[in-house]
């Protein structure tokens, strides 16, 4: 089973985002995961090593894909 | 059947978001189409009206999700 991770801060776009990329995936070969980085702050510097800089963003079997523009790790970081 | 549409301008991070991106797709739901603006320019308009400012970007059932950070549609037209 492949793995995909989808990170988001809850804010509209991701979770719009979150709904509609998530949805197209092919279940049948991913296993998905959605992390809030806003209520799992810990795992931050797991998005950060895979390369994550902004949210939402995609983690496809490791490789990192940003999804719009939208917060920075950064704002995530300061609670915005 | 849903439409996915992947456009692209054929640089290397279009190119490699382009085959893990449709990849996870599922292609029991969505007939994917793979536009190259470099090469059909005269779609252009047709990405700008979709709400695409960049590329690569993925346009799902008709709302667009743009991947990473990729080259602006302005440089595409002038063909950088």
């Amino acid at each position: 089973m492949n793995k995909a991770v989808f990170f988001h801060a809850g804010c509209p776009v991701c979770v719009a985002a979150e709904h509609q990329v998530i949805d197209a995936l092919d279940s049948r070969r991913y296993e998905v995961e959605i992390v809030h980085l806003g209520e799992n702050p810990e795992r931050i510097a797991e998005a950060e090593q895979a390369g994550i800089q902004s949210v939402p963003a995609l983690l496809l079997d490791g490789a990192s894909f940003h999804i719009n523009f939208g917060a920075s790790l950064a704002d995530v970081k300061g609670g915005a």
